[in-house]
């Protein structure tokens, strides 16, 4: 993949997810050169082992996919959720990477600031991402300097994954308590946990019918965000009214986060990222019309991950000037390993 | 205290709570000859082990006050959240108490309706729980029939202690984030988690004041279930707007509870129970108001607890006839025990 470049000059940019981990190679030009995958790397939805694995499973398949040095590598930069401060998980890391000859030092960004950087190589600028969680940014100088939401399921990502998806869950369980309007999620939800066989079953329990009993252990047997899953749910029936202000209200939400972190800010790109924004599902498009005249000309700007950004921060952090020809080549450059 | 009785006729009746662990010995007659207390007896709020010695202590504090014989225990009646179903807990309980003497078997019922049967010797009617969690039950034949709510934190429990607590922390996290109204919940919350030294921190870790960190470490650290602490705040501002809507939303969400729990059934009492009901805060008059006539002449009934409904259920299952008679004296020398 072009010219021989001097050693030491590769940076290993990870972009650690809570559904996959990505890992590109990319040298001081900005071009990627293999790329590397693995499952779940977030240590906050599966165990900081697991995560530390996935992470230097799809490193090295990125080394691999490339035929480099590990060697030549001089950082690897993880952008993970909320950043920083986790030494002993960062340590696992390096030394699994340096068994395998990657000695390079590891560090840590916040996933947010990543997705930022994957929509524009400006300094300043705005990021909503809505993944599992929720979370806004007002970028200046690089840097985050003011955070919205993105206090987890059980005090904030207000229209997030786990947001609708939790959402989702209670109105099926109102549809079937009778406190709430019949909807068309129920029937998705209940095939979506396997529950079909229970659907005519009479046979209560503590006064209770056996649908609803199960709904609730399936839902408690695991991390409470994996609710986020049964998000997408609201998709598939987009003429349903309760589906409908489920998403209505996920917008509104978004909304009120995105524009806190706008407030009294300069002008700037509002890059999006995450799942509930990039779909092709029209929540972004609902969300431009609610915010309408508060966005810039352009409107909002998705991002498929973090995964450029976290390049452009390892590059930065070794003193490249990720300008405008950089950042093209980068954007270009990792869409074409992705294949 | 009284006559003798015929050996082998008391009974121990255990109400246990999340927050403590109440237990009357009574006796065939409906006299509470002796009461016990405890902490927490919630598996699901502390841990099994915990929760049965909590039991166990209340249950023989009961047997010390009455100065009654252990071997004269024909029952231990559990009134307990969820009821049956838990042949482990209960099996450890029943040892601990069979080393102490106390060698009967011991019986698990739904705390919902220990709840109905402290309010009522009638066999059909509703009953409205608004603790910790929240639940509506319809009972019929002296069983629940229907159970509405009840689903936990995760799913539902909507205007519960927990429900209303989560809403004081987001409250007050908008507040503190710019996403929403100034509220007088605010110092209240800094304050009960001992915060204030933050206050005027103007330093910000990730873009986010220490302060918005902070109170979402002190949120995470425990069972989810323990905002409900937080939800007795909302009373301390009664003029505060996000106060009275937090209190108001939780009314509404009771009384659709409630309503499914009425809707196409006899005529009977409605029974609460539950600190958010039973309190001097108006919250029950509130939920009065929000039912005006779907509820019988006499509204709501309060009951402090389901220890007297526990007696009833322990006696019942010993073949007692409960009258108003026995269920007037049951109600008196309970209260008395109380002192």
């Amino acid at each position: 993949m072009g010219e021989r470049l001097p050693e030491g000059t590769l940076v290993l940019a990870v972009d650690a997810g809570g559904t996959s981990c990505r890992t590109a190679l990319v040298d001081f030009g900005g071009t990627c050169r293999g790329l590397g995958l693995a499952g779940s790397a977030n240590p906050l939805a599966t165990d900081d082992g697991d995560a530390a694995a996935a992470i230097v499973t799809s490193a090295l398949g990125a080394v691999d996919m490339a035929g480099a040095d590990p060697a030549d590598v001089r950082l690897v930069l993880l952008a993970a959720a909320g950043g920083g401060h986790r030494p002993a998980f960062m340590q696992m890391i390096s030394t699994s990477l340096g068994l395998r000859g990657v000695h390079a030092p590891v560090a840590m960004e916040a996933d947010g600031l990543a997705a930022f950087c994957s929509g524009t190589h400006l300094g300043h600028g705005y990021v909503l991402v809505a993944g599992t969680g929720a979370v806004a940014h007002r970028v200046e100088g690089g840097r985050s300097i003011r955070s919205v939401d993105g206090l987890g399921w059980l005090l904030g990502d207000i229209g997030s994954g786990f947001w609708v998806g939790q959402r989702v869950v209670r109105a099926v369980l109102a549809d079937l308590d009778g406190t709430g309007p019949s909807t068309g999620l129920t029937p998705l939800l209940v095939s979506a946990m396997g529950l079909q066989h229970l659907v005519d079953e009479r046979d209560a329990l503590n006064g209770r019918p056996r649908l609803v009993h199960e709904i609730g252990i399936t839902s408690y047997s695991e991390l409470p965000v994996r609710l986020a899953r049964y998000a997408s749910l609201v998709f598939a029936v987009p003429e349903d009214e309760v589906a409908r202000e489920i998403l209505d209200e996920a917008a509104a939400g978004l909304a009120v986060t995105l524009r806190a972190a706008l407030a009294d800010g300069a002008p700037g790109p509002v890059v999006v990222a995450g799942g509930l924004l990039t779909g092709a599902h029209g929540l972004r498009q609902r969300l431009e019309r609610v915010l309408g005249d508060e966005l810039p000309p352009e409107g909002l700007v998705p991002v498929v991950d973090g995964l450029v950004g976290s390049a452009v921060l390892a590059l930065r952090r070794l003193g490249v000037d990720v300008d405008a020809a950089v950042f093209e080549r980068l954007t270009h450059s990792v869409a074409a390993c992705r294949g």
